[in-house]
């Protein structure tokens, strides 16, 4: 029943440590599929060489699981505070890619320092602030997902537009319209924190690009009058 | 009847994501046949793994399609403006590489500070000026093109002896006498680009090798003098 | 009679060079069977790529060969030291990883950056003192042994609670309670040093996580309130 | 009658490109036969994965072709000079591999800052003086092996106890016992150097091991009291 749904997660899973986002048994990618309500994530601690399609869980959107054999992501709560916040996100991807878990330990944000960052980021990806010992000792996992949304809120960033966040202290999360964009999108987070690590080190002082630059590269891609990709 | 032209550019394209130059459907490669008029370049947002040889597009030179079932990629103007403009061309690659990218985000030219670099660029890679308001807002692509040819005829360098330029807040692009030599400039521009960084990183002062090194670097391997490789 | 002892120090000892922790002959790894009074380990100077499981030397609890046709790793009074003062630890490797032997070169504590870190490790990984003339030119391989105990005895620091330590001027130990945790505790220690170094870089004042952060972290993947993996 | 020297030397370029110490044409490996009186050399330009091992040209101690139907490196007179110099080496490699190659751009020694380094090099891996322009204008690539010689006797360093030098604003040369052991010495420095670039950055008054230190393990692994490896 839920094979498709498994199969997408899985195939999305299998390309963290082939792109170098993830080893071991870090990270996890989840999806929605909001008609039949139910969120497909990966299995806690299962490393991704020993993964099989069925080991995905299958959970209700409040994260109970309904389908599956194993137990799912720790960070499942995460997940579900932001599929229920933002209706059009359908897939999240959660790693420790090296380059983008610096900033988020440093408590940077990445600033859109050229057209590589533009072609995918709407703006900065916003850093969070640090959570606080209560929001910690708490329900830790929900507390992650309830700071990104504040963070999009009170800076007024649309998810769609900056499909990715860094959570201080710990790393990113990205997210798109399927479990592969959702990938896709970590990979360029990674691809342009790491060029970022090293214009903030060659020069202090670097500028991000003008918004009539952002604007020019974000809009190829993207909306109504993208003129980038295939029709 | 443009099957050769094709199997060129695509096998170029195919060293891009080998060599770690680009990932995803970044980056774009062209080849001019000035005999037959017309340039063969990658489609628009096609990811390397999934492209054929039938998928290269052909236009003429002012860059209408006349041969292929796909749109060109969105940077052909750019190739267009070169190919008009610098008849010793033949193939032009664009990439994101990352270290290369890092330099033209931060608007450095990549100066000579060795023989690896000596041996290919003769001088600096430079690194354009930001384009204005009007120009991005206008025909970006095409001034993308125009601002590279500015920046050679303002600081007099030959495009055959520099292959090569960093567009700022924007990637490289590089050139050559196919579309497989274009590509090597490419990779030998991100070598150089990667220990420049760290060169600077290590001592702000660093200096441009002499010009004398710089001469004899790049007659070894080409001109009428050259002693390199094999005749 | 060794041969399952032998086959899982074989085994971790080919996660090395796959894993990017060791080229050429560097690194070693051994595993204690406590209740036969055994220890197996690398034998010295051996490649990774001409090894065989048979090559894989079992000696006593005090380093005297046992079983074997080869010589064991030079560093094996370090891990006899180790086994013997520490009962929790069960397997041990040594690598010259980069990232984590460049701190270590530098005398340099690795702090908890980030949750990367406090998933594995409780608290700093400790970088030991210099050895002292008299110890370099004494019995070199234990006196190594011995300043790791020294310095999780003074420091307050538990074993398992930190499964790593970095030697001074030398490189990184890391442990586990297998061969297999024992590479995967030498990789996470790779990776952290990696962000530690850059975030070193980017902020000369980079500070630890808060104490209730490690704690949660930590807490979540060990002891009996565990709650990430399967059971 | 060359078909043993000429395959040594084809394996041994084979692991250039293979360990990252070598991409396209670049780089060169030899070994001397000094009963024959020959040299076997890689072919000038010829790239890694075209190469067979019949390319591989035989020259005397002078240089002249006497075996082979390509022309030999363009560094040929480099190795002709420090054979000719030291008879203790028997193979040299030369790379532009980015680590060591970044050193030599920016004119810096390669200091021990750890055993790593120690158990290999005994003591800094030097840097020569940057070549004047009637050196570089005369006999350079003859040149470029006199000022290696200058540099080791100047310093009083043995080439058979620092098996490397780095040339300034070129590149590094390493040597050896034969082909193998000189390429293994290249990939040594290369992560030596990569760990040295960083340890300057994190800290810039960084200093070398102490000369006992240098010593033991040095000793460990050379010399008729070396106790690392199988007898």
């Amino acid at each position: 029943m839920y094979e498709r749904l498994r199969q997408e997660v899985f195939d999305a899973c299998q390309m963290l440590p082939r792109t170098g986002l993830a080893i071991l048994t870090w990270g996890n990618v989840s999806r929605v599929d909001r008609k039949n309500e139910v969120i497909a994530i990966k299995p806690s601690g299962v490393p991704y060489d020993m993964m099989k399609p069925e080991d995905i869980v299958v959970c209700d959107l409040q994260g109970r699981v309904v389908d599956g054999h194993l137990r799912p992501s720790s960070d499942l709560p995460t997940h579900v505070a932001l599929y229920a916040a933002w209706p059009q996100v359908e897939a999240i991807v959660h790693t420790h890619s090296p380059w983008a878990t610096m900033l988020a330990q440093a408590g940077i944000d990445l600033k859109p320092f050229g057209t590589t960052h533009a072609d995918t980021f709407y703006g900065p990806v916003p850093c969070t602030r640090p959570l606080a010992r209560n929001e910690v000792d708490g329900d830790y996992e929900l507390e992650t997902g309830r700071v990104i949304l504040e963070t999009f809120q009170e800076r007024g960033i649309a998810p769609d537009q900056v499909p990715a966040v860094l959570v201080a202290s710990h790393g990113p999360f990205a997210w798109g319209h399927d479990a592969k964009q959702a990938v896709e999108n970590a990979l360029v987070l990674e691809q342009c924190a790491w060029m970022a690590v090293f214009d903030r080190l060659m020069d202090p002082e670097v500028m991000p690009v003008p918004a009539y630059l952002l604007d020019r590269h974000y809009q190829r891609k993207h909306g109504e009058h993208a003129t980038y990709g295939q029709r």
